[in-house]
């Protein structure tokens, strides 16, 4: 069944936005079996919008368009579908209640043009909108070519598609066989080494397919099968991803495509019943805040120290000042000084440091992307030396997801050592 | 002069790989006065690629295709437009010697398919690869259409533009005038109600246009002035902007397509020579963790304390836990002992503190996206509660937001007062 994708917006005519919606619309609608063979972009124009649509109803089974569904008579994509395909606009009751809800809750009040974001074809289907206010649509006529609209925003759009739009296209536009699919997650290994270990089964690939995709300090492999029955395409996958993981399983951290590393720890340490804090000096607090962007990890995770001047080290810490003169604070003496206080002082049963160069610029003669990442736990202290690349911000993630990795091997490596005792 | 992009690859179509060069090429095009008016991907396949030079050939001056000029013969771009204008290919002599001194230095043996990796048109003009082996082309016959055939990975495709296409396409395409471009930045403003408020501006919008873009918790605003003369030019746009600041200027904060709150905060913290520091709760880190990525932070931010739990609360802060129980935690009380707390700990001029709920669920019978930002200074503590909406990331990225803007405030206000008196 062939599917293609339009994204309606001037802003990525002007590359101002990069249309990562079409990517992963595309990713998902060919894990349900749709052969996606056109993406376009077009602006905020009635005219050129229409011609294209003209074109789409002819070539495409299901047409997904993204964007113009907001507040301003910028977003238009609505109106020209709707008129395009015959249907009258009304307002969308639940969208409405949540519109109102959210305006209350805000103590704002409401422009009227917001209105708009609530319209819906007559006879389609509305998608709720989990994360903003513009409502999706889904619309077929029997025999025709289907239309689903979707929000712009990506953080509106991937729960529309994941949570609401996905089920209803496998009701309405369904496929004999079904394409099921698996995702692992690597950490510690790079692309290209890992195609290299797996390069002969990636030659050898047909059902399933193996699709490696790089993402920033992590290496997912999508397995792909096509089936007519569920329980032989969970064999396949299962069979594949054994052979996977004989190569490359010592990275391998977590399955799913929404999974992250701050989630398998957090779930880890719930599941020990065991705390972390942290001293953080060139993440400045952005691995408290990664790990504090899991629902739940109260539980886990009392709080901790910044730390990111020498003085603060000192201060927060109690480590001596002579002792960081000594060492300089890029040292592995100072990370694991920082663990080691950290973790007395917050009471948890792990603390992990930070210490080293973010960039652009060197520190005590370091070069930026130099880090040291320090564990402390009941039964020591360890250290390890980093170097990072690229820029600021890269180096910093880099050292947040590093840092997750080590207390999750040390997890792990707890739990090895519990079940043999 | 209208242009438009086609990319040519099924690894885009699958979701593989993002289009970054429709957005960067879309970009420049701009910068150089030309109209955008579509973006096209399609996949390694003769007759739609066909179908799409024929509707481009039509509605555009210039074809720009990315992708498919490399060796394999899933790469046929080249052919199909060669085809399509009906021009012979034939070796472009610098890029075949370009191509065996590769295999020279790389003492491997050059397989025949590479050979059409340097095919060009007979008639057209070849474009050198500084970073690949494929060799560009530019054709364009007088009054007809023009081509650019540029390669598909980014790395190769930028400088091949940057320093070859460009001066090619200024010289054969030229434009008498030119686009100059403003960002303005807003923060506190929903995209809805500032549109609202310009509503008439937009609508009358012809030289400069206006457009409003919505960013995660904040609003920025391109004028973008076609204009022979730069001075006229920025002229124009100085107008433009002066009534719309007259409207919203209230919540403007800044210039610029890159430019951040925390960039904002951190140079007028520097311009002040003033310090700052956090006790953070619900946002666990974050706040720090964003000001920690403005190079040379270090000079106004000595560190600071992440306070999840009450009683890291009462044990960093030194809050007395029973006023913490007759008040709650999430409460005004809280918010400004933790803000004034921090700032003595760390001995720096300001303190912000972070107390209320991120959800998914309620906390102390009180509902997801309450937040207390407290800022405390030498001239005591102010507060403020917030009703902040969507999931648990937005809550708390809304969070750190607020206090950032709390804080570019504050240091506002003083420079004021200071100017006063």
């Amino acid at each position: 069944m062939k599917a293609e994708i339009i994204a309606v917006g001037t802003e990525i005519l002007l590359g101002q936005v990069i249309n990562s919606n079409a990517t992963f619309l595309s990713e998902e609608l060919a894990d349900m079996g749709f052969e996606v063979y056109h993406h376009s972009v077009v602006g905020d124009n009635r005219e050129r919008l229409l011609e294209l649509l003209q074109v789409a109803d002819k070539r495409s089974d299901l047409v997904v368009l993204c964007g113009g569904l907001g507040p301003t008579t910028d977003d238009l994509t609505k109106d020209v579908v709707a008129e395009f395909v015959g249907q009258d606009l009304v307002e969308d009751k639940p969208g409405l209640e949540q519109l109102h809800a959210f305006y209350r809750k805000a103590q704002r009040r409401m422009t009227p043009n917001n209105l708009r974001q609530v319209l819906v074809f007559a006879e389609g289907l509305a998608l709720p909108n989990e994360t903003g206010l513009a409502v999706g649509i889904f619309y077929q006529k029997p025999g025709q070519t289907a239309y689903l609209l979707l929000p712009g925003p990506p953080s509106e759009l991937k729960p529309m598609f994941l949570h609401h739009a996905k089920a209803l296209l496998a009701e309405k536009l369904p496929h004999e066989e079904k394409l099921l699919s698996r995702v692992l997650r690597f950490y510690g290994i790079g692309e290209s080494k890992l195609v290299t270990e797996l390069a002969d089964l990636i030659d050898q690939q047909t059902n399933p397919t193996i699709a490696p995709y790089a993402k920033p300090n992590e290496v997912t492999v999508r397995l792909t099968v096509k089936t007519a029955k569920e329980v032989t395409g969970q064999a396949l996958l299962d069979a594949t991803e054994a052979h996977i993981m004989d190569r490359v399983g010592e990275y391998f951290y977590g399955y799913g495509e929404e999974n992250t590393l701050e989630k398998v720890v957090v779930a880890l340490l719930k599941d020990k019943h065991k705390t972390v804090t942290a001293a953080e000096s060139l993440t400045a607090g952005e691995f408290q805040g990664t790990i504090g962007n899991v629902p739940g990890v109260s539980t886990v995770f009392p709080g901790g120290l910044v730390t990111y001047s020498a003085e603060t080290k000192a201060s927060l810490l109690g480590i001596d000042p002579a002792y960081l003169a000594t060492y300089g604070t890029v040292s592995r003496e100072c990370a694991e000084a920082m663990a080691v206080a950290s973790r007395e002082k917050l009471g948890t049963d792990y603390g992990l440091s930070f210490t080293g160069v973010a960039g652009p610029e060197t520190l005590e003669e370091q070069p930026a992307g130099t880090v040291w990442i320090a564990l402390a736990s009941a039964s020591g202290v360890e250290s390890r030396l980093y170097h990072f690349t690229r820029d600021r911000a890269y180096v910093r993630h880099s050292a947040v997801m590093a840092g997750l990795d080590l207390l999750r091997r040390e997890l792990l490596a707890e739990d090895n050592f519990s079940e043999e005792s």
